[in-house]
């Protein structure tokens, strides 16, 4: 037999795995990856969705602009290269956060097909829920909050989504949310039905 | 009155915090980061936490070198700057963590005070736990799990810690653990007292 070296024999390690932790929590993990133009409503949805799951005991995170542009991906720029990285990162995160057994939305234009595939390449069959926020370029371009529309057209904004850059739709979403036609608390109710078909929520 | 302009009126947006997200937990989040040499126990003693937080129903994670550096950070190197954003990147992730309301372990040798300070900086007040893991090097040594002395002795591993690079100990870590004589058990039960007092952890 060989040597037991270990120093820590009474302790009986057992790492928690994501199974454990989809227990404790009562729901799987997955990734509600939002995608749309500028102004389609995604965070708004995002945000929707994320109130009526932690109404309901669910853990959840969101991770958006706000939180991932000043924080992890600061170091990024607007470059083909930087906007890959930058979904790239946050698709790495959301994969640990639905390893945790959190429902995670992130509400990013997310503008490339390839982009958003290697998120999904990344996570469990099942568990990236690719939700396009359609809205047409006027609506969004109306809605314009932080008048970003307006600085585009103006030329004082390069490679805008929709106007100078392109948004490549999916071709094959988990789900369709009409923000054209529809109020949020309608939409952020479809994308709750949908989990709970899934069965990532109990019914 | 200034015109209403968003369509969702009726919908009452309420963006969840993370005094909601620790109400439904039941604790609050911080960040456990473990510091020291390779083989000094950090990855041991973080697991052997996050067992004992998990079958107390707190919400927990850990990150460590296989969920990080084959993810997130398979991008980066061994270089002094890759290693800086290496730290940076754990940090700015284990801070998502801390705002969802989880306790995440990280376990990285992280030898550089400044890199260190950096994470620190990011969080809140209370909410990042320096812990030391004290191993002498003739015990790290002695155990190395994987042949990493060896290879470092040997001239196969340039700027190993404790070898042929420093390590920059903490001056004021929360804790310290004394893993030459103290068993897995032991520590981990120190880490949970040490967040009960501190009130992270509920009485």
């Amino acid at each position: 037999m060989a040597e037991q070296k270990a120093t820590n024999v009474t302790w009986h390690a057992h790492n928690i795995t994501r199974e454990d932790r989809q227990k404790l929590n009562g729901h799987r993990g997955a990734v509600l990856w939002f995608t749309g133009l500028s102004g389609c409503g995604k965070s708004t949805i995002a945000n929707a969705v994320d109130q009526l799951l932690h109404e309901r005991g669910v853990h959840t995170f969101v991770l958006d602009g706000d939180n991932i542009r000043m924080g992890l991906n600061k170091n990024l720029g607007f470059t083909p290269e930087d906007r890959t990285e930058n979904i790239r990162r946050i698709g790495e995160v959301s994969k640990l956060f639905a390893d945790a057994a959190t429902i995670v939305s992130t509400a990013f234009i997310s503008p490339y097909k390839a982009d958003r595939d290697l998120v999904r390449a990344l996570l469990p069959q099942g568990e990236f829920i690719e939700i396009m926020v359609q809205a047409s370029l006027e609506t969004c371009e109306s809605r314009d909050p932080k008048g970003l529309y307006k600085k585009a057209r103006a030329g004082e904004i390069k490679n805008f989504t929709g106007i100078s850059a392109p948004y490549e739709a999916p071709e094959n979403p988990e789900l369709v949310l009409d923000s054209d036609n529809k109020g949020i608390e309608a939409l952020a109710r479809e994308v709750i039905a949908y989990l709970t078909t899934k069965g990532i929520l109990p019914a």
